[in-house]
């Protein structure tokens, strides 16, 4: 059996909170956000007590044209000085940066340069050599690092066996749990956990967990991995995220009992910022073929479409994922 | 630590689904279903290999009116043989009784001459003794029955052992542990059914479990609650409920393993009825009030009220629920 962490009435003083709402988010809104809309998320972390912001993605410009994305898909050192200036707060600042898709040696500056604190690197489990490569220059930069192994529940243990044994002797701080297509449920999350867990034990390396809400476990995940002793939580606002959307930042610090955290200002930012995005037509969140790919651990990429195109022929739509 | 009962890879033959769409849904469109909707729905949970179909509430005509709840707040004998013949099928059909509520002396008619398999006998914590009477009631009648606990997030555990050696003693045939507000966790789900379980031990009783959606826990509380030893499920055709909605049944049949049952006739009852009901305006499921009083425990009649009322003012709103 594995050992829970904590109780319903305790303080858990490892866990730190990173809202992923630009980056994940922009996943849905091609990281259009208006500049007011980012300030004010911003503020609003600050006052809630979040420990980690994430701007966005630090994409490759030669890969990805700066007139189909909004700014946050590059996420520029400039641009997120013109948000946060010098960021003198407790808060820390991260850009994810996908192996394959960020021209890292050139685009990530010296940690003194920037006002990033942390570089976040996303990788499939059969990119983890130029992973490596990426946090180890990044480390070498003086930026935190993590490393967000993607479709977990597609991953061999054999495979993350291998995966763990290169990250503990590489300058990483957490490795992330990352349900990308929102497969798992709470029994399995436990067990991803107490394996990344045992396999950087020793090393004081975290865990992470960054979970999708297909089958609406998004949010029960992600306590449920952090009762086993991920520390590192990713919620976005209103759960705000590719496809079914992610963690809820709201149920997230409600739950959490850290008098650091407060509830209001997310609730006050729901009202005034994420409504109208709702209002606009921007669309994410749980529905049926997000379960359905869920299921079945599939990309969501097929639900999207579906729900984009207002398609509610679930039962083709199911025997067609099958197939 | 709890034991955990089965894998991911296997199948927990004790375990059993109960539908109750149209009794949980009826509390959000006041049990107006049309005839063919019912008839549909008994024909998708036959096909669908669901072990319980509920029918609604049995309430006592002099305390509610029919001008103002459709017939299945009532669910005679002769309005579910009207749908149902004599339900030669293996599955069983239940109704729910509440206490204080059903003049089950009068109303709950001999086995032998009703369509109903079992009667769900519901109660608050501070009203066993009747809730036992209305049980030893309906067992001598020839029915199979349950006792379920309301709000159990606000009984007391010696409340509780004190009700579980009432219902030890009875004919009940398996005990609820019904998170009614919608405010547990699954690290608090686990805890309680293995204290139900632990309660009943030696009687041969069952634990059952019925969740509420409001932390989006509903789907992941009741797994959760099945891992640890629960093994007659409630759920709902996307998730209809009262506030938050329930359990989705969809979600519960995707993630069981036993070939019996089967989830395309759910989709295909989706798409067709399902559909209709959100489009005519019946509202249900996951919104930010009812997440505030799931956070603070409470019923959730003030976020209903709220979200009837489109008020988005969350701040003010959990304020107010504060005071």
């Amino acid at each position: 059996m594995i050992q829970i962490k904590g109780s319903m009435m305790s303080v858990r003083e490892d866990a730190q909170v990173l809202d992923a709402t630009i980056r994940d988010g922009g996943l849905v809104n091609d990281f259009y956000f208006e500049d007011a809309f980012v300030r004010a998320l911003y503020e609003m972390n600050l006052a809630a007590g979040v420990d980690y912001m994430e701007f966005g993605y630090r994409a490759d410009k030669r890969q990805f044209s700066v007139d189909k994305f909004g700014k946050w898909k590059f996420s520029s050192d400039e641009d997120i000085r013109a948000i946060v200036g010098d960021n003198d707060t407790d808060m820390k600042i991260s850009v994810m940066a996908d192996v394959g898709r960020c021209d890292y040696k050139k685009d990530i500056h010296k940690k003194s340069e920037s006002p990033v604190d942390m570089i976040r690197v996303a990788t499939y489990i059969n990119t983890m050599p130029e992973a490596v490569a990426m946090i180890e220059d990044a480390a070498d930069k003086g930026y935190e690092t993590t490393c967000n192994i993607m479709a977990v529940s597609k991953c061999k243990e054999s495979d993350l066996t291998y995966a763990l044994e290169m990250l503990a002797k590489s300058p990483v701080k957490a490795v992330y749990v990352v349900d990308s297509y929102g497969a798992l449920y709470p029994i399995q999350i436990r067990d991803i956990v107490h394996f990344y867990a045992q396999g950087l034990e020793g090393t004081g390396k975290l865990v992470g967990i960054h979970a999708h809400n297909n089958q609406q476990c998004a949010f029960a995940n992600t306590i449920e991995g952090m009762s086993v002793g991920a520390s590192m939580m990713d919620g976005t606002v209103m759960g705000m995220g590719r496809g079914a959307g992610n963690c809820s930042l709201e149920g997230l610090l409600g739950f959490l009992k850290n008098p650091k955290y407060d509830l209001p200002p997310v609730l006050s930012f729901i009202e005034h910022y994420m409504l109208k995005l709702k209002e606009d037509g921007v669309v994410w969140g749980y529905d049926i073929p997000y379960l359905l790919t869920g299921l079945v651990d599939q990309h969501p990429r097929t639900a999207i479409a579906a729900v984009k195109a207002g398609d509610t022929k679930y039962l083709d739509f199911y025997n067609e994922i099958w197939d």
